[in-house]
């Protein structure tokens, strides 16, 4: 993952399961990611594309589950996600005012793949994340354009960078530099090693509320600073949540909704600021568009095979925020506005993390 | 079943679908019904069992939906029929007071017939539907006992009785008497002939509000009789929903609430007073309690199959309320309470339902 | 509302209660709708704007929620609607291809309006519906423009057309033009006279399912016209309710889910095709966007109140699809596809509605 | 609270807020516990009551609201708290058999305490929440009558013990015993100071999980111990909250879901086995059961006092999970099965917690 340094590098394992190849939501086979950052003086914002699978995602949909941790939020595309439980387009990640241009544009791209939609079948759902960057970005003034969109959608690879990248670009975590983040866990059952998969975009938290696998090491730095964050958090995190294991939606809504585990561990209270919205798909089944003549056989695990995933999916959360916060530059954005890299805060004040 | 003048036999037809063999939700293989009926002076009440399918359903689970029309209602067991998508007990109708006696009788049926309950499994979760009879029944004396239930668990069979009978003894049904109603339909789809099948349990409507089939026969019926009958709606209607249609619990909730368009079509706002709930299962699928070693394949329809589950859901629910209305016999009961029939009122007046 | 014949006008009456002045959502006491009609030739579309008050509806907000009938759709902003059960933006309908940019648009617009958004406060949520005019519309082609939009919203007024216009301009109803309808009613309680408004976007049903007051006018248009229409529903309606009464979030939500009675009563079976979403909003209370130094005080009614408020949404539902069918006029559009008005037909066939 | 040592007493302290006088949830002006204790040889259960304030909880009902985490579990009463926002009867915690009887109880204790119910007015809902004790407990016997319900209720007061104690007699927490806690903190806004109080009934988790402000003392405690623990979770854990602080029902959902963050740092991943739900209410406002003349009026904060609140009832949530642990007392039970208490352990093995 492009030599950044990631938390494991500074000696914290997060849990007892083992990780993936790359530890990355990437590791889910046919998952890609990419960014496009921008990054000048007030801009300070950028766009985050996930592809569920190399195909055609609108003709083949996955297995998809939303669940709203905390709803002040104006993520898209989940009452259709909800209804049908079926994800039918790539993921979109950016800031907050650019949803409009952003799901615009990612109808015009399924629409140029696809000649049916609107003519012989109905249209399409989009589904955009976002959270606010407005401290570091001057996010009124909407930088993101529908190119950027498509050259994230094209930048989407199986290698991606973290941190003060992509959508990740201008946000914050536990009031230091956050973004993207990424982390996976992989799963024994006796039909299969599966693996689960989560990249967060994180934008929430106070920096006394932080920890480090239970060490309080958000206090610690706040009192090393001696300087007076402004601390007020408007919490926000999108956690996109991936896997290959076989399950109804049903199923995978319970899973990704133990992410929260992690989310909490990292000191989260949740607070009332923003939307805290995890969104999952399943690369296990495919549902085709057209109808098939007969029945579909969806192959799903038993509820007793359940325990293993609700303990993948929290370690990998945990992990992916704290890689999210540890991989991040140090900023400096609107109105002078600029936050430090938790990186360069520990080595300057010799914080351990153990 | 049982010589009962339905409505059909008032030469009313209801939607565009066929109707199963016995029009009645037993037409789903392997569903049976079962009523204990208490009827004599201040008691009109009773308890109606349905059970899902001839085997043991704790051990052989079915996929199952609840859904909530107004949820001003004791039901119990929707809580862990929502998680784990499944129902593994039979389930009971009765009064409102009787759920908490209704319920820990099924307790005692459950853990006897499966030893392994809290020993070496965990335990079990029963679901009770209620409606409140309280205007004919004496509710508060409790007079559903261990016993009834039993005995209406005992009863179940692939006919049964419909109106004044069972849980339906005391409940009233625009103002008139009501009860217990069923209805199915036949659904030919490329893969198979399915049959959904809907049972009421109603306690709804004011006199005024009622159609059939588009015909304001309540208004005509209220103004033949000028009774000022006390038309206060407490609102109340269980409707059970089952179906051999390979689902999953996502489609089958779909199907369950499309059920309210044949219970707006009789007439109903959906009043404040009390719960109007589905709970529906399809026997489809059977849910091993026990882990398997490989992964379960679920059959399923495809989305665009659905149009036709929704239709038969509507009709068969508007054809079991009226077949509840029209069944019902007079009651006398609490303090002089009573409640006439139907079916004596349109005699006497000489009104036709076409 | 400008001359046009609505379904009163043939003598038809739906349900008890009186009507407002208008019989139109605009008779709630603040609330204004705006059109932008865009049609020639293959452009068969447009855009509706509701503003549900006079003042700035960020700084003050309304009390509102949403519910899905059916979540096939593409509607945004819910999601934070329902975490805090308010509307901050006015309500924007289109064609669902447009949705993106209509977003994009009402986010400038409202961005504009408070300089302080992105600033010295968050961000903004905008809550944009949709149904889908692929039939008669060329929506690949996406004629809506950031213009359009604004010119909607400028176009808002107590006074409004109803039928082929704005975002029903290529919208269906039972297989027929439909489009935009709205009826009111109002509700008298002892401690005051409330309204409720419904505007509904409709672009559902197949015409032998279409019932008046009860009689099938549909089977009967459908064997005097001789023709197969293609009768497929995409099953898509916007319902926005309005009203002035005194309600909390969770009291409203239980108003607005009645809608589906009067709804179901026109011969709907709520396919799965496409969205039925409906939004609701309360003028009576205004939620100050900036925390008071107190407590606030939410006037509510008590819920034994609400079955007046269930009755009135239901009927003014029934009447506003009514009138979105009435009031259409014939249109043909993409490749020479075409959809007669149900009030030429009628009148052609001698079809009486009675 | 009874001379025991809780987490507190150990140097641990949770969070920022302070606590309340009792550091309980009866620091809730009005709010009273009471338990009845069954324990000899297999019979190791009981039954807690919370009584919401001391006047007729049927004629003076509290905002209330409920909140599933997990629902793998049998509580009552929910479907009508959601739907009218209201809690009406006592809240009553036992084992998961034992649901019906205690249900069946509390409808007996609403009645005679209500001679309307049933006549002049409708019926009542009760609540009643569960967790699995089979491990220690024979639950197939169901100890539990209605005379121990009635004496819990009898018990409430202001003063409670914790531990192996009424409900929490035969139930685990991370594999050792657990049963009864509780906590509570105080949140100071512009305009009051106000109480939020937590109860817990702990049967969850496994002891390699357990974290203690951080520190992984489970861990530390499994390998002293040097014995395998049978360590299958069930995961069950019924949290109560409490609160004066005015609020909306929507609000109180939102206060009463951060509860999970709390139950996340001691550790828990939120396993399969059991239900995990949460039970608010206010006694700010008395919701009366008898329509008044005129609309009420509802005191609510303001969204943005939230923060205060979320911090608080995750730091009770956590403390009371701790408080419950620390004061269990070892038990042997059903076939020899036993527990030991976490307080002998951390002796035995000079186990330190910080």
């Amino acid at each position: 993952m492009f030599n950044q340094k990631r938390i494991r590098d500074y000696g914290i394992e997060i849990g007892q399961l083992e990780t993936g190849t790359r530890n990355a939501i990437t590791d889910v086979e046919g998952v890609t990611v990419g960014h496009v950052t921008l990054s000048r003086n007030e801009m300070q914002t950028g766009v985050t594309a996930i592809l569920p699978h190399r195909g055609n995602i609108f003709k083949e949909k996955l297995i998809a589950s939303s669940h709203v941790i905390n709803g002040f939020g104006k993520t898209t595309g989940t009452i259709q996600m909800k209804e049908l439980g079926t994800l039918e387009s790539p993921i979109l990640l950016t800031n907050t005012l650019s949803v409009g241009v952003t799901a615009d544009t990612v109808i015009d791209y399924m629409v140029k793949e696809n000649p049916e939609i609107g003519r012989t079948t109905g249209t399409v759902n989009t589904v955009i994340g976002e959270c606010n960057d407005m401290f570091l970005n001057d996010i009124r003034a909407k930088f993101v354009k529908p190119e950027h969109v498509l050259q994230a959608l094209e930048n989407t690879a199986s290698e991606f960078q973290e941190g003060t990248v992509g959508a990740g670009t201008g946000m914050l975590c536990y009031s230091l530099k956050g973004g993207i983040g990424s982390a996976s866990r992989l799963i024994e059952m006796t039909h299969g090693t599966y693996t689960i998969g989560v990249l967060v975009l994180s934008n929430f938290g106070i920096l006394s509320d932080l920890l480090i696998k239970g060490k309080a090491v958000g206090q610690e730095l706040k009192t090393a600073i001696q300087e007076s964050y402004k601390e007020e958090d408007k919490g926000s995190v999108m956690i996109i949540v991936a896997t290959d294991l076989p399950v109804s939606e049903r199923q995978l809504n319970r899973i990704i909704k133990r992410s929260v585990t992690g989310l909490s561990r990292t000191g989260s209270i949740i607070t009332n600021g923003s939307g805290e919205i995890v969104i999952g798909f399943s690369t296990a089944t495919k549902i085709p568009h057209d109808k098939p003549e007969k029945c579909m056989a969806v192959p799903q695990i038993h509820e007793e095979d359940m325990d293993l995933a609700f303990r993948a999916v929290g370690e990998a959360t945990e992990e992916a925020v704290l890689n999210s916060l540890v991989t991040a530059e140090a900023v400096s954005g609107r109105d002078g506005n600029e936050r430090p890299a938790f990186k360069d805060l520990i080595e300057k004040f010799g914080i351990s993390l153990k």
